[in-house]
C-alpha cells in the first residue's frame, strides 16, 4: 500500500497532535536540558538575533532562543501543536518575541532572512521521519550566509550486541515443559523467525549487552550536507568484540553535536549514555553468531527512505562476522510506528 | 473506513501469527494454570470423551485435554499458529489423539459430536475480538446435550478510581517551569482531552487506585447465552466509594469460572488478584469528580460490538456520581490495538 505523499504528511503530522509524544520529549531531561545548555551557551551569537525553529512542537527552544537574547523567533510548526505553542508563548509573555507560524516550512514565507535556525529533527535511528530535510531545505532558503545551525553535526553509531531479553524469549519455550508438562521447545524456531526479523526494533540496549566498542560509520555536517546526499547516507564500520559472546544483532545509535566556543556540546544517544526517549535502534541478525574476544565484525550500513513512504527509513547492512561469509539484510520501520508507541 | 468482513477475520487471525502474542498468553501463569487446574479436575467428565477445543493456537489446552485422559480432542485454529500446534502435538506423541483442524470454526467439519467443549475466548473487557461468538455457535452446533462447557460462565465487573498515573501525568506540565524555567502549565487541559478520552485503555490497575467494592453488572451463561445476547451486554452497577478521592475512571473487568464437583475454580482479571495479560479495562471521564467516603457512582454500562468491524467491542456507560447530574460516554478500542501491544 503505497499512500501518497499528502496522506502520509498528513498521518505524520496528526502524530504530532497528541499530548503523549510532546509530553515524553518534554520529560526527556538529556534531550531539552542539552539543547536549553547548547542555546544558552551560544547566547552571544542569539543575542539580538533572528532565529526559526524548524518543528517547534510547544515552542520551548523557540522559549530558550528569547531567553538567550532573540530578537524575533519564527516558530514554525505543522501540526495543530502550533496552537498550544500559541498558548504558551503567550503564558510566557514572549508574544512579542515569538511568531508561531502554523504551516509546513516548504510553504510558509518569513519576512526576513534568519541568522540562526535551530530544530530537533532527529528521529529513531537519526532519519526515521525524514525532518532533516526541512531543515536542509530551511536553511537554503532562509539561512543567512554565515548563519549558525543548531545543532550543526550528526554522527551514527554502531556496536554488535546480544540482545539477552532476545535470547531468554527464544529459550522461554524450552521452559514450558516444566511449568505446565507439555514440551514446547519446538517453538523456538518459529519464535527466532518472528522475532529476529526484518523490523528496525526501537529498544533499550544496556551497556552489559554491547560487545565491542562502537563505529562511526556516518557524519552529517549541516552546513553543508544536501537533500540528494539523505537519499543514501552510508558507510564502513570496523568492530572488535571485547569477548566470548554470542551476536544477536547490531545496535545503530547517534549523536548530534552543537557549536560552541569551550568543548562541544554534545547530545548522545549511545547506550554507553544516560537513557534518551530515542532509545537504540536494533537490527536483528537472522541467527545468533558465536565470536571471541578480538573477532571482527566488518560491513557497510546504508540508511534510505523507503520506497512507499519516504518518511520511512530502511537500514541495509552488509555484514561479516569472522570468518562466516558475507551477510546482508534490509530492515525497515514497522508500519503504524509512531514516537508515541516507543 | 469499514472494512468488509472478510478482511477484518483475516486481520484478527494475522495478528495471531506472530509468536509474540502466544508467548505473552502462555507466560500468563495465572491463564494456563487455571485452564490446566480446571481441565485435570474434570478429567472424570473428560475421560474417553471427545472435545472441542475452540481457537487452540498453539493446542496446549488440547494436550491438557489428553492429559486428562480424553478420547479425541478436535483443536480448532483458524490463523497459521495452527502449523505450530501441529508440530507441538507430534513433539508430545498425541497425533492419534489430537486432531488438529486448520479452519474457522463456522466452516469446518466434524467427523462427530463432541462431549466437551474448551476455548480460552476471553478478550480485553471480555468481549473485544469477539470469540465468543464461535464458542456459541460451537455449542449449538457440535455440543451434545448436557455437554460440558469450560469455562461455563463469564462476569463482569466495575469500580471507580482514581488513576494516579494519569493524576500525575496532568499534573507533569505544571512542573516544567521548574525543570527548565518555561511555564507550560496551560497544557493541562489539552492532556486532559488527549488523556481522558474515548478510547478503551488496557492498564495495569493497582488495589490502591480502586476507590470501591467492585459491583458485578453482567453474568453470561455459556451453556444459555445467545448470539443474539451479545449485541448488547448490559446492566446496572452501583458502588460507594470507600473514602475521599477523586475519580477519574471506572475500570472494568471480568472473570470465568469452571464447573467443578468441589467448589468452582474462578479465572479472575480482578485488580484485587495476581495481574494477568488482560490487565484491565480504563474507562477515563472527562473530568475527575471528587468523592467522600459513600459518595454513590451509580449507572449502567452497555457492551456491543462496534459498527465499522464487530471485533470490536465499544462500551457505552450511563453514570451519576453522587449529587453530579448524570453523565454519558462511548468508548472504543483504538484501531489497530491487538494483544501484542498490551
Amino acid at each position: 500500500r503505497r499512500l501518497d505523499k499528502n496522506t502520509q504528511d498528513n498521518l505524520y503530522f496528526d502524530s504530532y497532535s497528541d499530548v503523549t509524544i510532546h509530553e515524553e520529549m518534554i520529560a526527556d531531561t538529556v534531550r531539552t536540558n542539552t539543547y536549553r545548555m547548547a542555546i544558552l551557551k551560544n547566547s552571544k551569537a542569539i543575542e539580538g538575533k533572528v532565529v526559526l525553529d524548524v518543528g517547534a512542537g510547544t515552542g520551548v527552544l523557540s522559549i530558550f532562543c528569547v531567553q538567550a537574547g532573540a530578537r524575533k523567533v519564527y516558530a514554525v510548526e505543522a501540526s495543530s501543536i502550533a496552537d498550544q505553542a500559541v498558548r504558551i508563548v503567550k503564558l510566557n509573555k514572549m508574544e512579542d518575541r515569538v511568531d508561531v507560524i502554523k504551516g509546513r516550512l516548504e510553504t510558509i514565507d518569513l519576512p526576513e532572512q534568519v541568522d540562526v535556525i535551530v530544530s530537533e529533527w532527529m528521529g529513531y535511528a537519526l532519519l526515521h521521519e525524514s525532518m532533516l530535510n526541512s531543515v536542509i531545505f530551511a536553511r537554503d532558503k532562509w539561512l543567512k550566509p554565515g548563519g549558525l545551525i543548531l545543532p550543526c553535526k550528526a554522527e551514527l553509531y554502531v556496536a554488535p550486541i546480544n540482545d539477552l531479553v532476545v535470547e531468554d524469549r527464544l529459550n522461554f519455550w524450552s521452559t514450558v515443559k516444566d511449568q505446565y508438562d507439555v514440551d514446547m521447545s519446538c517453538m523456538s524456531d518459529f519464535a527466532k523467525k518472528c522475532i529476529m526479523n526484518k523490523d528496525i526494533t526501537v529498544n533499550l540496549v544496556t551497556v552489559e549487552d554491547v560487545l565491542s566498542h562502537p563505529s562511526k560509520f556516518a557524519e552529517l555536517d549541516l552546513h553543508t550536507v544536501t537533500l540528494e546526499q539523505l537519499k543514501s547516507v552510508r558507510g564502513q564500520f570496523h568492530c572488535e568484540c571485547f569477548g566470548s559472546s554470542s551476536v544477536n544483532a547490531l545496535c545503530v545509535w547517534f549523536t548530534v553535536t552543537f557549536p560552541s566556543e569551550e568543548k562541544p556540546l554534545v547530545l548522545s544517544t549511545s547506550p554507553f549514555k544516560p537513557e534518551t526517549h530515542w532509545k537504540q535502534a536494533v537490527l536483528y541478525l537472522d541467527e545468533p553468531v558465536d565470536v571471541m574476544q578480538d573477532t571482527k565484525v566488518e560491513g557497510e550500513i546504508n540508511l534510505f527512505p523507503s520506497e512507499e513512504s519516504a518518511r520511512h527509513i530502511c537500514i541495509h547492512v552488509d555484514y561479516t562476522i569472522g570468518n562466516n561469509k558475507k551477510n546482508s539484510k534490509t530492515f525497515s520501520i514497522p508500519d503504524g510506528y509512531c514516537e508515541t508507541q516507543s
